[in-house]
């Protein structure tokens, strides 16, 4: 098969991550014979320094004219300058923003598991780990807080910021839909997380999710509010199949699920919308104090590039190949600095791609 | 002293916790020559079911006419209809965003503390515990999305819904005062939560807190992402003094920093304004599933009105005197079911709260 991707390697370790995540597709592409062709694009802090704006519509149109997008990380300071102090289109983030929007990438799915060669690394204890726990974080992507109408101005003489929270039936159908049908692959359980008792918008979202819920007899569906859910991932982490909630609690919460499995740098994330075309990327950020080292964690953007075989180009046999090299790899006893522990073999990033690419 | 309190048993176990902290305040009153005036009023559910709403306008003038205010909790079901279904104002918590309103309570203190006795019920493993940890969240409670406007109507053939978050720097700067304040007594650190790389109100947020904070050179300020936040709380919980966040930031991040304490069942909470007037409760719900069992835990109860003496009557003695009997009962090992661990004597509601008023 041939296949079109587009690489953003963003900012701090953004660039050594994906170059590991390419070594590995490119053992992909050898044993299964597909060929994939990579086409660079800028994002963040790299394009603001080049291009002057986090992203160029051009790099956007390369990216939509591809089978899936990989990116790295986006972030770091802009300049000397306080980064509130610049514009908000004009920080590295916001071009992770607006490709979001631009590509229409509704679902946001951040898979957040319990390693259990890392069992070690997790900050819980071994009776709240219980059985262990894998849950999916469905966040919507493209609606609330994030993309609502915004402004400052002066009220009565007092500087006055508002910012919109909105969502429409459409808009919490799909990505239910979306959360339902990824239940529906695992172990049928979907809790929805809202502040219902508080917001208009969460009052839709739960009307609407239960109505799609009826289309799926066989998932269990519960509601949560926000601020229990936060408490529950810490107290009983195991309860949770897939989590499907709006994109500000997504954000917290799935930061909040990614960092109780004590192994952020595990754990890869998709961004899917209506058509195959997805952005595949790590949960965690660009680090920038690590960049350059040699000693970030490329698994996080291996395992996303498996998930971009999967969901984008329907290649489940290689992405199985590329989870299963992770796994052996892991069980081989080779461990980058963030998961080390005790009678483990450390590696740096080039090496860890090695040796997953050797194994795929 | 003379003092007028208002109490609020509230819904399911509110009733018996706050009985509890009523004998510790008598306990308070007889030793040190006070005269504490109660009268309770109806809020939550108890209300709805006796007034129709959850809180009457006549409810709201007694608690304004008085000293301080000593919550229970509100909440639970409200009949058969399932609470989404109930219209808004009518739901138990509604009675509690009133009250806040109405009595301009726009400071909430959360102390979220892990206490030596109990390290045995915290979630997270000994070396993330390390030395510990003593922080309080000082959340904004009458701004931001649960008081903004909201509506839900019908746009291009689709139910959409809209909240608004709103803030202005008047807002922001008395809440801003209130944790550098705080901070002061404390260890004189702030870690100013926000989404700035998002919302606008959140960049309006972070200006004037910075503005705030040149008033307390001596305090040193750091500002955080929600995001990291909540994964901060999580791998190091010992950085923390003082967090100092915006409404619905603070109901998450509070709710999930006291449940790493393990200890929900003991921690308190004030709600304060621009007077003496306060609000004191515990910062745990009403767990209608334990009610009238006699086996809910009234130390946060009771905190919480340590809390009130310390803050609403300025009787800082008498406040003391209750924490030192608390953690004295606490260290002859007496503990109520949610606390309770092996080696311990186990003790019902109204026991405990015997012992600790008996050691005032
Ligand atoms: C960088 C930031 C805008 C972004 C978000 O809040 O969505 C990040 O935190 C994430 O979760 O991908
Ligand atoms: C009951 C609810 C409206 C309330 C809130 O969200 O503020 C509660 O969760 C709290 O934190 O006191």
């Amino acid at each position: 098969m041939d296949c079109k991707i587009t690489l953003i390697p963003g900012d701090g370790i953004g660039p050594e991550i994906v170059a590991e995540a390419v070594k590995v597709l490119n053992a992909v592409a050898d044993k299964y014979g597909h060929k994939f062709d990579y086409t660079k694009i800028l994002m963040g802090g790299c394009s603001i320094d080049e291009c002057g704006v986090p992203l160029t519509d051009e790099a956007v149109a390369i990216a939509k004219a591809s089978d899936a997008v990989l990116l790295g990380a986006v972030g770091g300071n802009v300049g000397n300058s306080r980064w509130y102090d610049v514009a908000p289109d004009l920080r590295p983030e916001a071009g992770l923003l607006k490709i979001r929007k631009d590509l229409e990438l509704f679902a946001n799915i951040r898979p957040a598991y319990l390693y259990n060669e890392l069992k070690a690394a997790c900050p819980l204890k071994e009776e709240i780990i219980g059985d262990g726990f894998d849950m999916v974080i469905m966040r919507e992507l493209t609606g609330g807080l994030y993309f609502g109408k915004r402004h400052t101005e002066e009220v009565d003489g007092l500087m006055t910021a508002v910012d919109t929270l909105t969502y429409n039936e459409e808009e919490i159908r799909r990505i239910a839909i979306k959360g339902f049908e990824i239940a529906m692959k695992r172990r049928k359980k979907v809790t929805s997380v809202d502040k219902a008792n508080v917001l208009d918008s969460s009052r839709l979202w739960r009307k609407i999710v239960h109505e799609v819920a009826k289309d799926y007899p066989e998932v269990e569906l519960e509601d949560m509010l926000v601020d229990n859910c936060a408490m529950q991932l810490v107290m009983n982490p195991g309860q949770f199949d897939v989590i499907l909630t709006e994109n500000m609690f997504g954000d917290i919460l799935s930061d909040e699920a990614s960092m109780i499995t004590g192994s952020i740098g595990m754990l890869s994330s998709a961004s899917l919308g209506k058509t195959k075309l997805g952005l595949y990327e790590p949960s965690h950020g660009s680090a920038p104090d690590i960049a350059g080292k040699n000693i970030a964690n490329p698994i996080a953007t291996i395992l996303s590039a498996a998930m971009m075989l999967r969901y984008s180009l329907d290649l489940d046999k290689e992405a199985d190949a590329i989870e299963a090299a992770v796994a052996a790899v892991l069980k081989e006893g080779y461990r980058t600095t963030d998961i080390y522990s005790e009678g483990c073999t450390k590696v740096g990033t080039d090496k860890m791609g090695d040796l997953i690419a050797e194994r795929v």
